[in-house]
């Protein structure tokens, strides 16, 4: 409601559905076509920009909708669907999975049973893929009997955004950065993604997760994919899933005693956000009173390769922080010597930030001279403000990964051996925890997350690009 | 009138003269203190941005003031100085000579013999220096029997623009350029310093001189050293006038057929510039009807040393063109293998171009992600913009240099070795055009120059970075 039936509504509207395209919703809730178009109406209008509604649009779209009753976990529901959907008709369908991943392979061969997977069917599958590498190749192996590798879309919206494609265009598509993207002119990285919000009404799903498999197994190790990965030979999918397989393979394993050194994982307490008093996670609904899920994690890794070796990677991600931010920092390194004298407090290396929320946008922070007397030096921003730079709408990550699934562009999305190389690499960290130190250190909600994190940073000199510095 | 007395009138409003500093204008014209104050009083008043000039400032920066009538030709004149200015007073003197060259020595000479330069005088002296290696000389030798050196203060006032000191603070303050700055990654240079009048009342000395004496000896050589030059070891005079003075001795000689080649001379003949009638240069006031002389020069040449070896530099600059633009374009090499299609006609070279005239500026043109779908590129610049960056006051380019002078700080004024050593550059190529071609190419007023002026670029399938394109 509030990012796939929009995201529909944008593509119908802007020209870029078929007109023959057809939009099917499935749920166990019983609805009316006419119900549930009131249903999706009420959230579309609400959900995109202001002025970009239409009522004469609307209806058009609406005409595209149909809407069925049925419980995906049973298959003798199934033959219902062949009424509305008649098997063999070689058109492209996308079947797109917004649901538990555990329904994910039964689900696909209740499809395959009343013979809706033809060579044109797709099918999308949300994070987390999953819970280990065993379980998430145990459904990969079941989706993989039904759905060949190249018509499965396991889709990351990070990936969508226009912000992470440009961090794309600006290192291969420009002279200027690739030959400082190495170990010998960058510091180190930092990924950072950051939520407000707390576990809110996903409690069951999350204390089963945790920040770990919620969010550095697929967001934030694709990022550092990107940030990290060698250019592609060309950007075709197999071509730019190789290069980001090779990182995932070259990513430094944490285990044993490293997992204590190298990662730091915590669990919000009671605390405030903008004057509001929030909970303590443990007192979330339906989050077990005494569990030891992490709702925050930091972590410290190294590619080891040519390119990187010696560069440290940051990873961060956490709920009920200070600020809700997701972004890249790219610190190069310092100038080798000081020919101007510094002015003021400001930060004196180059550093390159890649925006992904609440914002997108790109800023490079330069020094640059003080006006007036002397050579001293301060900082300056060049930004390229996306809004401010292109005059036209930008799209939403979901527009454009639903328009590649409907063309069959697997370029943005995460291929098998993707997922199982970040499992691969995942899994020892959440076996030292357990073997090591089962409980996470406590943090204040809306606070920046425990000490810890930032001892982390602090034994390199380093610390994390926030506010409060 | 236009620039001194306003930078002067400046360092006294924002508290940078010494209570005690004395400024005493000399000039042939009869003046009363009072009527001179009065002439200052308009100009400055008219020259200083709006809102900035103060009437209480102005009466206490009218006591400083004074004025004699001398003509400082005549040596007779000399002695009635010492009685505003007693000798050995142990104060700093600054001898700013606006005036011709021919009288800089005689000048220079008379102060002395009345006993006016002891080790705290200086002497500011404006270009050009001399019409060749010399004459050059000789006045630089006479000077150099009464200052030392180390207190000859030749000013360029381009080098105390703030988006030239930005140039040095890019380079040589952040990490990001100087890994960049050679041949590996830059394709050329261009700078240009084009103006749109004409010459205006000074057809006598300019026709004389000509464009290669008036700006490129000068102005042209000056901006290249910046753009070339090696990082100094650190940012005081000897070090950074070192560095300057290797590039210029590095400058590829143009002599005999090359000057035919790699170089383009132009003059103007009748034209428009915005709905106005100009006339052909010969038509100017007290401009020989017949004359040879160039009114645009445009040349290509390199560097020899290992950073810019095949690096062509581009050199133009003239009047009464289509623009007054003052600018260097640094244009790095393609990117190697082009991995996204290129959208609509922008370019795709990353440049980054250091405004000096009108606005001064510094730009980094990139591709960034064209919006939507597909990961077509397209041309987005990041702007310093200096009035936007720095909420100061810019300071004017001779207020910095004045100051500095009264600090006794020639980091930013020309070395008597350098000004040879531009002399030793541009004289063979005067007189190649002697030998070979003495008549300069036409080209109307209002345009940007002689088409050869667009072939010599052309021949390496480059091209100016001109708004016709």
């Amino acid at each position: 409601m509030r990012k796939l039936l929009p995201a529909l509504y944008y593509l119908h509207r802007d020209g870029h559905l078929h007109p023959d395209t057809r939009i099917l919703a499935l749920a166990r809730a019983q609805h009316s076509l006419e119900s549930y178009g009131k249903l999706v109406r009420r959230h579309v209008s609400q959900h995109v920009a202001r002025g970009d509604f239409d009522t004469a649009q609307w209806e058009r779209f609406a005409e595209r909708l149909d809407y069925l009753s049925l419980d995906v976990s049973q298959r003798v529901a199934f033959p219902r669907l062949t009424k509305v959907l008649s098997p063999g008709t070689g058109r492209v369908r996308v079947f797109y999975l917004a649901t538990m991943p555990a329904l994910f392979a039964a689900t696909v061969q209740h499809l395959s049973s009343v013979g809706l997977v033809d060579e044109h069917a797709r099918v999308v599958l949300e994070k987390p893929l999953g819970e280990s590498l065993e379980t998430a190749n145990e459904i990969n192996d079941r989706i993989g009997k039904v759905f060949d590798e190249s018509r499965v879309f396991r889709i990351d919206h990070y990936l969508g955004k226009e912000a992470v494609q440009n961090l794309l265009a600006l290192r291969f598509g420009n002279a200027l950065f690739e030959p400082l993207w190495r170990n010998a002119h960058i510091d180190h990285v930092q990924i950072s993604v950051l939520e407000s919000v707390g576990v809110e009404n996903r409690g069951d799903y999350y204390d089963r997760a945790g920040a770990m498999r919620d969010m550095v197994q697929n967001h934030l190790l694709q990022l550092l994919c990107l940030v990290a990965m060698e250019a592609p030979v060309h950007f075709e999918p197999e071509a730019v899933r190789n290069e980001k397989l090779k990182i995932l393979e070259a990513l430094r394993p944490i285990t044993g005693m490293d997992v204590q050194d190298r990662t730091v994982r915590g669990q919000y307490g009671a605390g405030q956000h903008a004057g509001e008093r929030l909970p303590a996670y443990y007192f979330e609904k339906k989050v077990d009173h005494d569990s030891n899920t992490e709702t925050f994690v930091a972590l410290k890794t190294e590619v080891d390769n040519w390119r990187w070796a010696g560069v440290p990677f940051y990873l961060r991600t956490g709920k009920c922080m200070a600020q809700r931010k997701s972004e890249i920092v790219i610190q190069f390194k310092p100038v080798p010597h000081r020919l101007f004298p510094r002015t003021g407090d400001n930060p004196e290396n180059n550093r390159l930030i890649i925006s992904l929320q609440p914002d997108e946008g790109i800023r490079l922070s330069l020094m640059a001279k003080s006006p007036g007397r002397g050579m001293g030096l301060q900082n300056v921003d060049l930004n390229l403000d996306f809004a401010a730079a292109f005059t036209r709408r930008r799209w939403d990550a979901y527009e454009r990964l639903l328009l590649d699934v409907i063309e069959g562009d697997a370029t943005l999305f995460m291929r098998r051996d993707e997922i199982e190389a970040a499992w691969r690499w995942v899994d020892p960290i959440i076996e030292g925890w357990g073997d090591f130190y089962r409980s996470p250190k406590p943090y204040a909600a809306g606070s920046w997350g425990p000490d810890a994190a930032d001892s982390l940073l602090e034994r390199l000199g380093h610390s994390w690009l926030d506010p409060r510095y």
